[in-house]
């Protein structure tokens, strides 16, 4: 564990930016942010955990929505300062507003955007009123 | 093309990252950042730019080595912090190792590190001699 720490590059902020990729099609869903701990509590637990720089907390993915990730394939890159974690998306969506992927915003030939995929859940019903 | 501008979050450095993925197998290729020109002139030529952290100064992909990226499709995600782009790899290969993909690196069950994939190029035949 401790090997693949030193060989992960933190930033100032001791933040490495973790893209998140369907196993079972490639699909990119997230990208998000570990620090060291969550790093190690990745690859301890197998759920994909992230620090939450809006809240400043880590943050297990799907620990609100039940859509957590099971980690199956955990890489990083040539520069050591970026990881790739493939997993397998419980619940199908991995973004908080229901689509799959957080990259539903396509842009267009033409400069403009249009909004692709279909919402797999309402969040309104998912997630629990916090006001 | 300013609407696309304004709909992204810069960091405090000016930058975003970007995910690439190639638009044949989704495989993620790289993680890169871009700064508004980066994303302005990638999405003008179609051709893969960034800005070089380490160089500090504006990078088509492949000018060094002919392995350019032919951007197909443009996404950014829920929030608008980060990019994701799918292109064809020119030449196959988009990491200056040589290999396919950056990530290149996989962390095993054991903790430990093994290298997947074939390199397609040899860096020492591709890239000029700046020494």
């Amino acid at each position: 564990m401790d090997t693949i720490i030193k060989s992960l590059k933190f930033d100032e902020k001791g933040l490495i930016p973790a893209v998140v990729q369907d196993w079972k099609d490639n699909a990119v869903l997230m990208v998000a942010y570990m620090n060291k701990e969550a790093v190690k509590r990745t690859l301890k637990t197998k759920k994909a955990t992230f620090w939450s720089r809006s809240r400043q907390s880590f943050w297990v993915k799907g620990e609100s929505s039940g859509n957590i990730q099971k980690v199956k394939e955990f890489y990083y890159d040539c520069d050591g300062d970026c990881i790739l974690i493939k997993v397998q998306q419980i619940g199908g969506a991995a973004c908080h507003t229901g689509h799959r992927s957080c990259f539903f915003t396509k842009v267009t030939s033409a400069g403009n955007t249009k909004t692709v995929g279909k919402k797999l859940f309402d969040p309104e019903k998912v997630y629990k009123k916090t006001k």
